[in-house]
């Protein structure tokens, strides 16, 4: 299938020289008009409506006229706007954050104007406008930092940085579907909500409807009193009259009616006293059974936590549809305050049934190669602006990645490696020793410095990696891959998985961790179990890679961190 | 663009008579072979490699050979395998939920089985296997009941049922993407992790590590008990009596060695009590304040919660980058037991500025009509699977939806016809009146009775709709608007949302809401404020009504329902 055809509408306008409007909304996009291949210089005198909000206005001619570019967020170029004074009250067009929507007739700018853009837009008519009182506006107009922007995740799309970053965010989401639809691989939802506690529950969100319940027991008590002992004992003592009161009758062979009558106070009664014991046990706080939270009481019967990650779960659909994928959110309740971390974060994970690490490792290099292209196909022109405002490399890495075939070796080597490279005076922090998990600065020597080029390390020591990892034959190592590439380190976690159902179960056992949790993930391998590989790739490091932005929090719409979630 | 081009890889398979394998694991897709035009027939005499799980083996020529179905979740077709006895021992092979990988020469079948299938596999080699104890196996050949099937999330995917919906989730999946990025909405990830309460805490699960937090301490503090009063006091006493030391030694002139070993002891004996001191505060069980729980505490440093939809924090984006849309889990605490209703759930939400709720219906229409289509184009098989098993109308629905122009008619115009329908004789259960919402059954008779066709009802009663809805000039109704499909009633509910601040502000005040949590959603009005619209689709009723399955916990993979979150 060709490529090109199933890239984003951009790379598919054709030089007509009509526009079409955009389906949904009562102008055209600026895009539209801008990213065709002429700038839109073809498109002079047509009259049309546009939407946006203004980066920068300025009056000129003595107020007779005002410039304003005008953005839309469909690319980063602006429109330029010109507004002349009999069209309305320029002072209200011109404050940066306005939001305008204009009807006007596209024209071609002064000569000597031409170098700047290829058209711009005379108004006719000011349709709507959304005001700014730039007094009161939170965002200053310059020295915008990015930290300084993280208060305000609400107004920052409206900066260049974070419009870009969304864009390329967006282009790569619709790559990785594309990619892994493409080749064959169903994508599946895998559950957010867990009750599979699969790395040890101290770095889990919890999930639980009990303090709410509590609190609202709490307020019912408060309401309303709960009964006393003494309560308890008076309900109890008027059931037992009135059974007395019943078998006096039957035992005076009363009347039928007469009985009955009883019989229903009786019930009554009975009903009133358990009734009454039910509130009595009613305890503020959470429940608690045997000294323990009583999670039988909680929503979903158990301790349910937010998932870390979808993997364990997707296996289920690769053991049966043999080529899926999965893509959502994951989370850690790590107290990490770093750049490279975030408490809610997006993961793709694929999962390939008759696959070994080899195919898993050819796996991971045509994607990440393929959202390499991809950006440099549909998004060059976020990756300029990336260039020029943040990482003059940004592009070239994106290029180089996208054409080099990745290094491969293993652990073993790459150990081997570093100790010659310390052994000729380089300086780790960490420790290099086969065994130990290569740190960040290792991976980062490798990729940058030794290889300058994508690095996939496997075959690391079965003791610093997971239990489901593949044993190797030589008993010592497991078939695990990641992809090292530069600037951002470690981009993919990968594995074969090992299908043999006696080496899991004993792997599990030698872990530490318990065998009842896993009964379901083991049952994968008692019937019908079947050689398959899979990796993890961190989205928001994909886009660290991509814009060489340095903070996570800036890369995600709303970050997650200790102590912050807005919204 | 040509919208051939950007489906799935099933509708470009040409006749050629080489035959690609998968890419990155060790076997041809069963579906690359049997969704040719030929069905394969022009691949005879090709060796090749397949892998998948057998439905059915059946032992035949006195035990001199094996047929077997294997299907590998590629299509809903199996391919049938003949193996001869020198290859393997049959018996091994033949169980239903085998893995078989294996090598074979495709042929044509005996002329008196063409009509069944187009090729056949002669298996030449058996690469892996992964059996099956027949007598062990969970799912039992027969009696299969979609209810029996929820105890075994794991092992379902391998049923032809949950496969092909599986199947169709993906399909509707790609299509969604597929359809916002070809009109130029970039995807937004809104949080699932928010603090923003916007529909009432008490449907809403809560995320804390509060309660992680206070186990460990409680742990912690059985193992080195808190120190007591006495202990506290103790330490005092020693920083008072180093404290006095120093003094003495100052007043005394003493040596400023002697003074500095003195101040060294004060240090310590002011660290050990201010350790002691924090311990002795330590406390077992959540933290409080002021007699309410202290969510200073927990990860985010307040409360959070799951979100019940992405819909106001997707509003952020829309407002600077004008087309958009989320498209990911969303939560409700509610205690439902209905086959319509999950505790975790799958959304898809556009939001478009510029636009209103005309725009939002044509979206929305086009949108749910381009879904029908790429089911029929690309789906067809399963959809086929589905009319056989579960809703003989199935393909006919997607087919009348995706050439159909949807009704549209106000709310008044609904309560008039439903009106006249009651006074007919039609007998509804919920009243019908002017000010009360629709019930499921009045929404059930406007599109499949009255209209047979997707019905779009817009205008609804301000009181029985959410405070950001745009309100009318009439001041009684809001530009709210539901689209209503046959088999599952509402399937999109949207509004064109209110970008005045003055009337939003009042909106949320008259619902008896608080301003402070809003102010960010304020400040969206109050700062270039934008006319715009949007929707959201539930994606599990989307499933419901193509595949005409009944209910909803077996079209999520994992689902989430009060006292089960298996996995």
């Amino acid at each position: 299938m060709a490529e090109a055809a199933i890239t984003p509408a951009v790379n598919n306008l054709t030089l007509s020289d009509t526009i079409p409007q955009h389906e949904f909304s009562q102008r055209v996009l600026i895009r539209t008009i801008l990213t065709r291949p002429d700038g839109g210089a073809g498109l002079a005198n047509q009259t049309l409506k546009v939407g946006g909000w203004v980066k920068k206005g300025r009056e000129q001619g003595k107020g007779t006229f005002a410039f304003i570019e005008l953005n839309d967020g469909s690319c980063p170029a602006n429109l330029q706007l010109i507004i002349h004074s009999d069209v309305g009250p320029l002072g209200q067009f011109t404050p940066t954050g306005t939001c305008l929507h204009v009807e006007g007739v596209l024209q071609m700018p002064p000569e000597d104007k031409q170098g700047k853009q290829a058209i711009e837009m005379k108004v006719v008519k000011v349709l709507d406008v959304g005001s700014v009182d730039p007094a009161k506006y939170p965002l200053p107009k310059t020295r915008l930092t990015l930290e300084f922007l993280r208060d305000y995740v609400h107004l920052r799309p409206r900066t260049n940085t974070i419009a870009a970053i969304a864009r390329i965010r967006n282009a790569l989401a619709y790559a990785t579907h594309t990619f892994f639809q493409k080749h064959g691989f169903l994508y599946v939802h895998t559950p957010i909500i867990t009750t599979s506690d699969c790395e040890g529950a101290g770095e889990m969100f919890q999930v639980t409807t009990l303090i709410n319940e509590a609190e609202k027991i709490e307020k019912e008590l408060i309401k309303n009193p709960p009964p006393t002992q003494e309560d308890v004992d008076s309900a109890k003592s008027d059931v037992k009259a009135k059974g007395e009161i019943v078998a006096k009758l039957k035992a005076d062979k009363a009347g039928k009616p007469e009985i009955t009558a009883a019989v229903v106070e009786l019930t009554k009664a009975k009903e009133n006293c358990s009734k009454i014991e039910e509130r009595f046990k009613l305890k503020p706080g959470i429940p608690k059974k045997d000294g323990k939270i009583d999670y039988g009481q909680d929503f979903f019967a158990r301790q349910a936590f937010l998932t870390v990650s979808g993997q364990l779960q997707v296996e289920t659909f690769a053991c049966a549809l043999s080529s899926v994928y999965t893509f959502g959110p994951t989370f850690r309740a790590e107290h990490s305050h770093t750049s490279r971390h975030l408490a809610e974060f997006w993961m793709v994970e694929p999962e390939i049934a008759f696959a070994d690490i080899e195919d898993d490792m050819k796996c991971a290099e045509a994607y990440v190669r393929f959202l390499c292209q991809w950006l440099l196909d549909n998004c060059l022109d976020d990756m300029e602006f990336m260039v020029e405002k943040f990482d003059k490399n940004a592009i070239k890495r994106l290029q180089m990645v996208a054409s080099t075939n990745f290094v491969r070796l293993s652990y073993t080597e790459a150990v081997t490696i570093l100790e010659e490279a310390v052994s000729k005076g380089h300086k780790f922090e960490n420790q290099v020793e086969w065994g130990i998990d290569l740190a960040s600065e290792h991976e980062k020597f490798l990729t940058e410095v030794k290889f300058e080029s994508p690095v996939i390390v496997y075959n690391y020591p079965k003791g610093i990696k997971a239990f489901y990892m593949k044993v190797n034959p030589d008993k010592k190592t497991v078939a695990a891959m990641d992809v090292l590439v530069p600037k951002v380190g470690e981009l993919i976690g990968g594995s074969q998985r090992e299908e043999n159902y006696e080496v899991i179960k004993e792997r599990i056992l030698e872990m530490g961790l318990p065998l009842e949790p896993y009964e379901w993930y083991l049952d994968l391998r008692r019937y019908g179990t079947v050689k398959h590989s899979g990796f993890g790739l961190g989205f928001e490091r994909m886009i660290l890679f991509a814009t060489g932005i340095d903070n996570i929090r800036d890369v995600i719409p709303f970050p997650r961190y200790p102590g912050r979630a807005d919204l």
